[in-house]
C-alpha cells in the first residue's frame, strides 16, 4: 500500500476509513453474538438487504415493519424471524422493548426516512438508512440530532463505500496514478414503470436527481476528495406518458471543485441510462461503469509522462449481488459491536443533500 | 431505407441530404476534370486533407499556401504542385489569376479563418473552411456575406457529416431506433502540449470548446436534429504548469432542447479525454466512441416495448484515416460542379458559433 498517511487522514475524513483497505480479518466473530436488525418496509431494497444480512456472520434479521402482515410472515419464516417482532407502522415504536432488535434498516420511500429514522433512534436502536437520506437539509439535520440525542449511531447505505473496486479506484486516484483531476464525467438513470411512488413528489421528494442522480454527485465527491462549490442545472420533464407528478424527469447538471475540477452529470427516469463514471486525469482517465449491485468494471489508461508507455487496466469485481449488501450491514454491525462512527455516517449523506438543493435551485426547481 | 419523407426533409435541413444517404455512384466522375484546391496553411490538418484528397477521384490539391517556402515546396513535390503555386501570406490574393485553383481549404489557426476565407471569395474561389468557422459571431457572418457576394461556394469542414457511422447513427434516431431523445452526455478533449496555437487566446480565439467541444456540441445538434435553446456552463483553468494564456482549461456545460431532451458536455486541454456521446432514448441506449479521423464504434441497446427482447447493435467503421477527408472533399467538390449548397455550408457553422457563444456567456467568458 503506497499511500501516504496525510491521503490516509483525507480519505478517512471523507468515509473510507483505515479498515476499510484493511485485509486483517476480524477474529472470532462467528463466536460473537450477531447484531439483530429490524428491517422497515418490505420493499425491493429490502430484498437486497435481508439476502444480504443472510450470507453475513455478523449480522442477523430479527424483526420486520411492514403495512402488509400476509407478506410480512412469508418473509419473517423465511429468515427465521418469530412473528411477535412483526410490527405494523402504527405500532413499530413497541420495538423498544424487543432485545433481539440492536438496529433498524430503514427501506421507506425517501420522505418517510426522517420520520422512522428519528422513531427507531427513540426506542433506542441504530439506524441504517437508505440513500437519499432524506428529502430536505432540515430532515438530514434532525435525523443527525435525534440519533445524537439517542446516543444511537447513524449511517447512510451508500453500499459503494464498501465496494473493493470503486475503493481501489479512489486509491488509484489519490496514489497520483491518473495525474491531477481535470473533469469527471458521469450518468446514471433509468426508464422508471408507471405508477411508481419514486415519480410523485410526496413520497420521492424529488425525481432521478434524488434517486440514482445521487450516485454521480457522491462519487464526483469520493473521487475528488473535495466538495464541490459551484453548480449549474437544467432540469425537464416532456412526461411523454403521464408518469410523472411533479418531479423532474431528466436533470443535467455542472459542478467545480476547489481544486479547479469540473464535473457533467446527467440523470433520468425517461431514459435506460446505465451508470457510470469518467475520471480524465493530467496522466490520463479512468472509468468504472455501473452504479449498481454487481458488475462493476475498473478501465483505465495512463502514463507517467507524455513519452512514458501506458498503464492499461481492465478489471471486474466478479461478486454477485447481495455482496455489496454484506459488506455493508457487516461494516455497521462493526461498528455498533467497537462504538465507531460508520464511514458513512448522517454527515455524508447531510452533505449531498445540501449539494442536491443547490443543484435543484440552480435547475430552478424548490425542494420541500 | 425506411427513413420518412418528412425525416428526410429534417435530415437535409440539418445539413443531411439526400444524396448522403444514396449508394448510387456519381458516373463518369473519374472522366471528369477533377477540381482544383489550394491548401492554405501546412500544419497537421493540412496533411490530412492533402492525403485525403491524393484517394481522391473528383479532387486534386493544384496550389499552396504557406510561410515556409522550404516547407512548401517539399509538400509541392510530393503532391506534383508546380513550384509557382507555391505562395507566401502576403501575395496569396494572386491565386485570382490562378485557373488551376477552383477552390481554397483554409488551414490556419482559429483566428484567421476569417480573413483567409474572405480574402479567398474575393479572389473568386470557393473556400472549405476548417471548425471552428471563425471566432466570433460576427466574422461567421462577415464570411457567409464574403462569399455570397463573391457567388463562391462556403463549406465548414465537419468531417463526421460525410462519415457512414454517424450517418447511420443519426438515422437510427430518426426511425425511432431508441424511442424520443431523452439526454445526451458528450465529451471531447486531450492534454495539450506546450506552445500550441491553439492554447492562445489570439490565435485560438477560445480554448478547447471553440477547438474540441464543438464536436459534442455539433453532435448533439444532428442527433436531436434540433437548437439547443438554455444553456449553463462552469469554465476553469487551474493551469498547473504555465500552459494556458488566456483560453479556458476545462468546461463542462449542459443544453436543454425544445423537446425536452438535456445534454451535459465537458471538454479540457488539461486532460486525456477520447471523444464520445451518449444517446439516452425512451426505448433504449447508443453510443459512438471517438470523434476522430478513425476507428469511430457505434454500440447501442434498445427494445420495442419494456418486455421486448433487445436489439444490440456493435459495429465499427474500418475505414482507415484519411478516408474522411476523401469523402468530405469528394463532397465539396460534387457540390462544386453541380451548383449545389454543401450539406455543411457556413451557416451551419454560424449555428455553433452561436452556441459557442452561448456556451461561454454562461461560464462567464466573453469572446473576442
Amino acid at each position: 500500500m503506497t499511500i501516504s498517511r496525510r491521503e490516509f487522514s483525507r480519505l478517512g475524513a471523507l468515509g473510507f476509513a483505515a479498515h476499510a483497505f484493511s485485509t486483517v480479518p476480524v477474529l472470532g466473530q462467528s463466536e460473537q453474538k450477531k447484531i439483530g436488525y429490524c428491517v422497515i418496509g418490505l420493499g425491493r431494497i429490502a430484498d437486497h438487504h435481508m439476502r444480504g444480512i443472510a450470507q453475513s456472520s455478523t449480522s442477523t434479521v430479527t424483526a420486520l415493519v411492514s403495512g402488509h402482515r400476509d407478506k410480512a410472515e412469508k418473509i419473517a419464516a423465511q429468515y427465521g424471524v418469530p412473528k411477535i417482532s412483526i410490527y405494523s407502522y402504527e405500532d413499530m415504536d413497541r420495538i423498544r422493548e424487543n432485545k433481539a432488535i440492536d438496529a433498524v434498516i430503514v427501506c421507506l420511500p425517501n420522505s418517510m426516512h426522517a420520520e422512522y429514522t428519528s422513531r427507531s433512534a427513540k426506542a433506542g436502536k441504530h439506524v441504517l438508512c437508505e440513500k437519499p437520506m432524506a428529502i430536505s437539509v432540515a430532515e438530514c439535520e434532525a435525523m443527525i440530532s435525534a440519533c445524537k440525542a439517542a446516543n444511537v449511531k447513524l449511517m447512510i447505505a451508500y453500499r459503494l463505500h464498501y465496494e473493493p473496486l470503486t475503493l481501489k479506484t479512489i486509491k488509484m486516484i489519490r496514489d497520483g496514478a491518473i495525474g491531477k483531476v481535470e473533469a469527471i464525467d458521469s450518468a446514471n438513470g433509468f426508464n422508471i414503470a408507471p405508477n411508481e411512488w419514486r415519480s410523485t413528489h410526496a413520497l420521492g421528494g424529488g425525481g432521478p436527481l434524488m434517486d440514482v442522480g445521487v450516485y454521480s454527485l457522491n462519487a464526483t465527491r469520493y473521487l475528488t476528495g473535495e466538495e464541490p462549490v459551484a453548480f449549474t442545472a437544467v432540469a425537464t420533464t416532456p412526461d411523454h406518458d403521464g408518469r410523472f407528478q411533479g418531479v423532474e424527469e431528466n436533470l443535467a447538471w455542472t459542478m467545480k471543485f476547489p481544486s479547479g475540477a469540473v464535473a457533467s452529470c446527467t440523470t433520468t427516469y425517461g431514459a435506460s441510462m446505465p451508470g457510470y463514471y469518467k475520471v480524465f486525469g493530467s496522466k490520463g482517465w479512468l472509468e468504472v461503469d455501473e452504479f449498481g449491485y454487481e458488475g462493476l468494471h475498473l478501465t483505465a489508461n495512463y502514463r507517467n509522462d507524455r513519452n512514458a508507455p501506458a498503464t492499461k487496466i481492465d478489471e471486474r469485481n466478479p461478486e454477485p449481488d447481495p455482496k455489496q449488501f454484506t459488506r455493508q450491514i457487516d461494516h455497521f454491525s462493526r461498528c455498533i459491536r467497537e462504538n465507531r462512527t460508520p464511514d458513512t455516517p448522517g454527515e455524508e449523506g447531510l452533505k449531498d443533500m445540501q449539494h442536491i438543493q443547490s443543484i435543484y435551485k440552480a435547475a430552478g426547481i424548490t425542494l420541500g
